[in-house]
């Protein structure tokens, strides 16, 4: 018997195959490919550059197809998608589970749909459109329909003969569901109760009807939370009436965790989650400028702001030495407080109930440090400049600034989400805005009034 | 048989309780608080401010007090510790299990711990001192030893009988761990398996031997990447030399997502990824201060830097209003390129040897939004100050400094991690630092020699 390898060692694998691409035969390279798990096929296409990519996604063989597309980002997966045969991506799509054909149905183009759908048994194909006509972001969309059900009047014992007579179980099937015969949700069979339990109970004598199934039209985010709070591995998932529809399984659970951290992380810099690091220069360019066309926008606004004040910064050169320091704290400062609010949204950890209280802490913060850093910053500037006047403006900036940048990021996320707007994504951008016309109008208007009328 | 109801009304459960807190009796609140799940009791205490936390976790019956503390975050669960006496810690430890007492173990006052390890049974014990002689943030860290392991050479009728016998298997078995008699890992059985094939065949025939264990020094976040591949619910985890340890379960995994995804977001914002939103006015105030004063300091230097050119300044006061759209367009462009790196490295996807085409790409696309956006800026420049001087300029210096941008952001990550300094926290600040330096030296040293010399 084998002596099992640590998987430890998969990182190295993958440089291995790497530089057998490079330096091997293509048909060594291949044995080593098809060895791995799909995943981890998904994983070194997606840390390739398009023309190795398109290479070693040749030498996948065509039974992994579709399980390594699954696991590849949207980008990754659509270029491939596009350089593939009709033929590979009927075979690719008939592999796969309902919930995760599902998930790669869109991708597909029209005419292999067609074959796909034309080629299902007609049990397969009323799943699909089970699954798909849930939003691909609800339970529905995420659940697989393929459950092994029984009764609650039957004997473990029967349970068990059935069990045999049946063969294997899907994937990740850690409880059976106990339905009644309209297939409406009763309660939970765990296969450990099964096999401990005395084989002459009845199934409701042993189940579970504590945990509750999950409606269909749950948000994935909070299905997420579900499986999290209740440390669950699967889920039924029911219709509004408590009808059986299908089950959710912890995998598709945790890809819903790394997509929200993935998307959390890239939509700050107005990237997608599913951004190809190895994408065409062109695309990127093109798609990266739309972001940077946002900001420019909005530094034009700040500059508008300065352009204001022209004849005040002739008068005191200083002014526009020390204006990006308040300007840069409002943004630092704010973006602290936008964060805590971004994250305590997304966790339901901040509601209407707490949001006064949250409030006046941000608040009291940023007057804390607005005058802990206002003195530090004067201090500098009037041994920088020996002024005390530009020292006392910069430092009456400051605190403003701190206090609207604590406001602006209490407030702005709850706002954008009400008018739909990912404050993930939008409020850092809107924050830092308002953080810099502020800054710049604070200062040098304070030093205005200073400056001319003193 | 109740008819279970679906767990999509949780979050109003959660504004019940608030609610009836502040109106109903303590009788009300404190029996709708115990019927929650350990998980959605720890997520209403880290929605509520300092006081009414307080008063609630007085309502937490002490049999779930373990539970709770372990699903709260570092800094919330520290606060309620501190709060509680000897005898209540003691019991909560005694009733969690050993991965996750050596959580929480960390947090116990030094008599608690002492009182707790003095009430253990040996077993228990030489457990948790297997688990804590493994960082925290390895697969030893990560496991729990209370596993069930089978012989190679029996039939899964004796594995049948025998688990009758034992009675209730640990939460989130899906698998019996097969060991020779020296405990060294030879494959698994699953209970699918363990159900569904014929009970006269051996173990050995029918255990899946192609899943590797997990090395006990593996990293979690490699972990994690392990689960995620292969969509496992739990993993065996051997020393060096093959020998059982324990196991490690979805649960945990998914909390190391979690947390990796928190750490992103919220060190970016020099935020700990536990941070309480509720955590007091003066500890907030002084944490963020520290970043803010780190922000401080290269906020000055960009500061210096425009104060080299003060005379220039002084000859054309349209540089200051200009001069903030090059350094922040600068950041932005960097701040895509770092996160997509940062990015790349944490999935593992960058390496030495795609680092060269990674580095070429972006500096194209850096080049061409920055020819791009330099002829719009120009263009705007040169309509708002009718000088075709100063459109040139900010042009020539948006396309350096967007350039400067492209490089620092490929190369800071790699560097930043070979250092042992964490790119996700610290990149964006350094490359902020660099992109406004650069961006401020660009425009305003071309100035000087346009406008000083010709």
């Amino acid at each position: 018997m084998a002596d099992p390898e640590p998987t430890r060692r998969t990182a190295s694998n993958l440089e291995l195959i790497s530089a057998t691409l490079q330096t091997g035969t293509m048909q060594q390279a291949r044995r080593m490919l098809n060895a791995l798990h799909p995943a981890e096929i998904a994983h070194l296409l997606e840390s390739m550059p398009p023309a190795q990519r398109e290479l070693v996604w040749e030498l996948v063989d065509p039974e992994y197809d579709g399980e390594v597309l699954l696991h590849l980002g949207d980008e990754v997966r659509q270029s491939l998608i596009q350089g593939m045969d009709a033929d590979e991506l009927v075979q690719a799509a008939h592999s796969l589970d309902v919930d995760d054909l599902a998930d790669l149905i869109q991708d597909l183009p029209a005419a292999v749909l067609q074959e796909t759908l034309e080629g299902m048994d007609k049990q397969r194909r009323s799943r699909l459109e089970a699954v798909l006509s849930y939003p691909e972001d609800s339970a529905g969309g995420l659940m697989d329909t393929d459950t092994v059900t029984v009764r609650a009047d039957v004997t473990l014992d029967v349970v068990l003969r059935y069990l045999r007579l049946r063969g294997a179980l899907p994937d990740l099937t850690d409880k059976l569901i106990v339905v009644n015969r309209y297939d409406k949700y009763l309660g939970l069979l765990g296969l450990s109760e099964l096999l401990t339990q005395d084989p002459e109970h009845t199934v409701a004598e042993v189940m579970d009807t504590s945990s509750s199934a999950i409606e269909a039209a749950t948000p994935a985010h909070e299905v997420a939370k579900i499986f999290q709070d209740r440390d669950l591995i699967s889920a039924p998932v029911i219709n509004e009436s408590g009808v059986l529809l299908g089950r959710i399984t912890i995998d598709d659970v945790v890809d819903v965790i790394r997509e929200q951290a993935d998307h959390s992380v890239m939509g700050r810099a107005g990237l997608s989650e599913d951004e190809d690091i190895f994408a065409p220069v062109i695309l990127s360019s093109r798609r990266r400028a739309v972001w940077l066309g946002i900001n420019l926008a909005t530094a034009f606004l700040a500059s508008w702001v300065i352009g204001l004040f022209e004849g005040t910064i002739e008068r005191s050169v200083a002014l526009a030495v020390l204006m990006p320091i308040v300007a840069s704290m409002g943004g630092i400062a704010g973006s602290q407080t936008l964060t805590l609010v971004v994250r305590g949204l997304a966790l339901d950890q901040v509601n209407r109930g707490n949001l006064r209280w949250i409030f006046s802490k941000e608040i009291a913060v940023g007057a804390i440090n607005g005058l802990l850093w206002a003195l530090v910053v004067a201090l500098i500037a009037l041994i920088w400049f020996d002024s005390l006047r530009i020292g006392g403006i910069i430092a009456l900036a400051m605190i403003i600034n701190l206090f609207a940048a604590a406001v602006v990021g209490v407030t702005l996320p709850p706002l954008l989400r009400r008018f739909g707007v990912d404050p993930a994504i939008a409020g850092s951008v809107i924050l830092t805005t308002f953080t810099d016309v502020i800054g710049y109008a604070s200062f040098l208007g304070l030093a205005t009034v200073v400056l001319f009328s003193l």
